[in-house]
């Protein structure tokens, strides 16, 4: 049977791989016209995937002329035609929408967003007209300058900071700072947030990764591999809810001190929904050495269609990055940065943050009540429930962490398996799911 | 005297950089506490710039703090505190807002681009709310694809436009898509929009620059140097305003085609604001064997605020563009995206592109009106007035480019020198001037 190597880390759907997979295939011969495809069921057990799945894949193939199903009889490969396979402008090969979270869409105060938007047309326009610096619009970098101080006990003045289109953005940005023409090795979380380290793969960037012990990085393991660059999120570390301690906080700071060749980048993506307890300060707060970058996103905490990210420069840093990114034109349009600015000085920001805790908050205490009812649960330790939006429950089971997932899942819970999150995991069972509230 | 090397084409004003460096040799002790600096006019010769630009440099210091003016003295260095040079968050490090050109913005329909984005935000909450895919919104991208068949004859599915966020944006995919990993040498053109080879330079690409001669880039060199990569704008070369012909069109594609690696980037910046004549079909659109990546940007023809550019890939690159980049965002907000695929298919992005047409046209025949009047450009010889938004004027004189420059200045025409678009210039006069409309 036809056998493919599917990207389960991928952000690429699996039926999107498989469906891209079939059509190569039949492009390339290996799938003759009119030969039969498996089973859906067969297909999606060999693949270890589900036959939902399989069905999305065929059915896409199907919509698309590629193959014809036959009532009784199965799924057939058609006949390629020129039109398929040559240069048609009409042939389509969709990606779905990504669908976001509900509940982010239903929570974000639209109206008030709209409003403003509104406010900022009738009266900016020749602001919104006129073109910013690289560092993105001086009103924005003043309103998060504020929120920062106010919220993060950040003291950060809005010369240091500099405005990006979504987080990726700035990870482009890193690479031309500390990798081109320095050959800077970076390192990121192990487990983590897998986009980080595939991103800087793609820039040619040498991303070593270092596993994440209970108070954060083991720092044993980063002066062994000795990197230059440390990509971390010690406020909230995804997806292990791991909070690094302060005393590591320095440790890394020492680290990054004792050589001018060393920085570290604080990823505080998601400080802002802290549950509970007290907050520990930013790495950026207490570096007197410059080393530390501190960057944030509004797509994370706002809305993923708003594309605005933001960093926070070491003084010293401003001028050697002026050199090597000043001609680079902000890549946000000034109509939503001013909206922006106009939303967090009104307080709508910091309401919306509150709303979002409250609602999480709700549906963390719900999640729990719902796991008390089922055995399964029983002797699990959940770790990691009060910083974010979701926490990570360690069962007590020989079951495979798949049979888990298939377990809960059958139960109404929605979780993922935290291997999906490891770079390397050997056949390895955690034993250990993630539960997004 | 104090002498500093400025950088004419860099993006920084020049009051900047002196500013900068005033203060960095403050900062390292090479200039000491009272010393006095030289007067405006002195170090304005020396540095062959205008008083006023010292004058600026010199007021920002002064506003800063770090040197003060003593009435019919001059100019000293102040004592630098530790709050001066330390990490005080209160210390400023401007840069001027960068002022567009004031007709582009009285130009562009802020009224109805108004009147678009509040229709979004009153019918389309629910679609503004869902992160697109990374190629971004489909509605725009179909858009663009209609739009480009009727007004560039080119014929793309949505499938195959990549929305970005400006075209600096497109440069870094352009160097993840080439560089990294396979090391692709890029070329571009030589005069050239300086910026572009700046951004490649910048990736650690290795980038060279191929003479442009009437007709195009020069092929013989083309072959010598043997890029895999040449980044061209044959619809316009900015600044000779050089139309690449049609016969050099197909030997370029010939060389293309002749090899694996060998790509051509055309960006197609300002192809829109063809004043008069015959356009010529773009090189996309008569390239059989995909190897022609189309780019172009709304920044620059709708407003420089509103960061939306794309690309047009070729259909055979969809997967492997896919492969490398697929795990991105689309960097650009959903509300931009929507308003901008309802001012396209609107009909109001061809009615401004009219307008700036019309509006481009009465300029240069003003501007030739006012040049008929002075002795200066008697038989001066004028090219590339009919495409884009300048004419390129090359003098019968023996002055030196800086001369001419003044002496048209005084006129009152605005101009800029040819030169300072030559990477490498020997202290060579071109004698021509580029005048924009």
């Amino acid at each position: 049977m036809i056998t493919y190597e599917l990207d389960k880390k991928s952000s690429e759907p699996l039926y999107v791989q498989i469906y891209t997979k079939i059509k190569e295939d039949m492009e390339s011969g290996a799938i003759r016209s009119d030969e039969k495809l498996p089973s859906k069921r067969n297909f999606a057990s060999n693949l270890g995937v589900s036959v939902i799945t399989i069905e999305n894949a065929y059915n896409q193939l199907i919509a698309e002329g590629y193959i014809r199903s036959v009532p009784h009889k199965g799924y057939f490969a058609e006949k390629l035609s020129a039109n398929i396979v040559g240069k048609s402008p009409e042939k389509k090969i969709s990606t779905p929408a990504v669908i976001e979270n509900d509940a982010e869409n239903r929570l974000f105060p639209f109206t008030i967003w709209a409003k403003l938007m509104r406010e900022e047309l009738s009266s900016n326009q020749s602001n919104l007209l006129k073109k910013p610096t690289f560092e993105g619009v001086y009103e924005l970098r003043e309103a998060i300058s504020h929120h920062l101080k106010q919220f993060r006990n950040i003291t950060a003045s809005p010369e240091q900071i500099i405005i990006g289109a979504g987080s990726e953005y700035l990870y482009m940005l890193m690479n031309i700072l500390f990798s081109v023409g320095r050959n800077y090795t970076f390192a990121v979380e192990e487990p983590g947030y897998s986009k980080i380290a595939e991103i800087y793969a793609n820039y040619g960037i040498k991303c070593e990764r270092i596993p994440v012990l209970d108070d954060g990085i083991d720092t044993d393991y980063l002066k062994k591999i000795d990197p230059n660059i440390i990509h971390i999120s010690p406020s909230h570390h995804f997806p292990t809810g791991v909070i690094t301690s302060v005393s590591k906080r320095y440790s890394l700071l020492e680290w990054a001190s004792s050589s001018e060749d060393r920085f570290i980048i604080e990823d505080d993506y998601d400080s802002e929904f802290r549950l509970s307890g007290k907050p520990i300060p930013s790495m950026y707060s207490i570096d007197v050495m410059d080393k530390v970058i501190y960057m944030n996103t509004f797509s994370k905490s706002l809305a993923s269609t708003i594309r605005i990210s933001y960093m926070v420069l070491p003084q010293t840093f401003l001028h050697k990055y002026r050199e090597k990114l000043g001609f680079c034109s902000c890549p946000v349009s000034t109509f939503e940065q001013y909206t922006l600015a106009r939303f967090i000085d009104g307080g709508y920001f910091e309401k919306h943050i509150n709303r979002m805790r409250a609602h999480y908050k709700k549906c963390r205490s719900e999640l729990f009540g719902k796991m008390k009812k089922f055995d399964i649960f029983k002797n699990s330790v959940i770790s990691g429930e009060n910083s974010g939006l979701h926490c990570i429950v360690e069962f007590q089971s020989d079951l495979h962490d798949e049979e888990l997932l298939e377990q809960v899942s059958a139960l109404g819970f929605k979780a993922m398996m935290i291997k999906n999150f490891y770079h390397e995991t050997v056949g390895q069972d955690y034993h250990t799911l993630i539960f997004p509230y």
